[in-house]
């Protein structure tokens, strides 16, 4: 006890709120803060290109190269997040389901990743039929395979 | 009028609340959203390496190898929603310096970027205590640097 307020008393001091992670793994509820964090950057580098694909704003090349790269990165940044540790935090779309089956929360974290590196691939190769269909599946198949199972619907 | 009810029936449709983002700019209050989204992704990354860099928890190398390139795409990642057209946005930090004296803001942006730079490349050369010294530099100068004048202190 001594020792968590002195821990808690050197965090204030040093009046840098973060460092107090330091002392300890990650809590749970900054997990839950830096989850949908991640997602809302992937989103704003994939719906930015989706209308792309389907034809509904001008195709950019150089928007979608960047863009595909960003998610290239993004995508590998949420995960750690899912602790079991976090299961009983509020204020989150993450359904139960996440932490009763993860293998299958795993296995659709892996087919995201997979329709993401067609992207990339397509991406890499140039043509814009086969990155229009790349970006139009890793969005339908990738983004929304997992939210359909593990995320709570949009109110 | 009758186009944008077409435009909004079509996003409905869909089911896709972010692609209607495709009929015009990325609404103001959408770019409030990404934008702290961005900045607590860095966070996650740097105030995981900064107590590294303070010697509080053990040194860990590959980690900071990994967050620093993280680092590096997530920040080019939040500018471009400081546009002016968010400045009546309520529910966020952001300071009214930043459109009242955007240069200063984007000067305070290039800091930032100079500190990282000195981080990235001292990650690169590999010598540790360089390294811990970018680090904090980065936080202390880069990450505040901007902080101190364009976000509302915290709560």
């Amino acid at each position: 006890m001594r020792k968590q307020i002195l821990q808690l008393g050197l965090a204030l001091a040093m009046g840098v709120g973060c460092i107090s992670q330091a002392f300890s793994q990650v809590k749970p509820e900054i997990l839950v803060e830096q989850r949908p964090a991640g997602m809302v950057m992937m989103a704003k580098y994939m719906y930015s290109i989706v209308p792309m694909a389907m034809g509904r704003v001008p195709y950019d090349a150089a928007t979608v190269t960047r863009n595909v790269g960003y998610l290239e990165v993004l995508s590998k940044m949420p995960w750690d997040g899912f602790t079991p540790a976090t299961a009983d935090v509020k204020n989150t779309k993450a359904l139960p389901a996440i932490y009763a089956d993860p293998a299958k929360f795993k296995a659709a974290q892996d087919n995201f990743q997979a329709e993401l590196a067609k992207l990339i691939a397509a991406t890499k190769g140039g043509n814009e039929a086969a990155i229009k269909t790349a970006i139009v599946d890793a969005n339908t198949k990738g983004c929304n395979g997992c939210h359909n199972d593990f995320r709570a619907k949009q109110q």
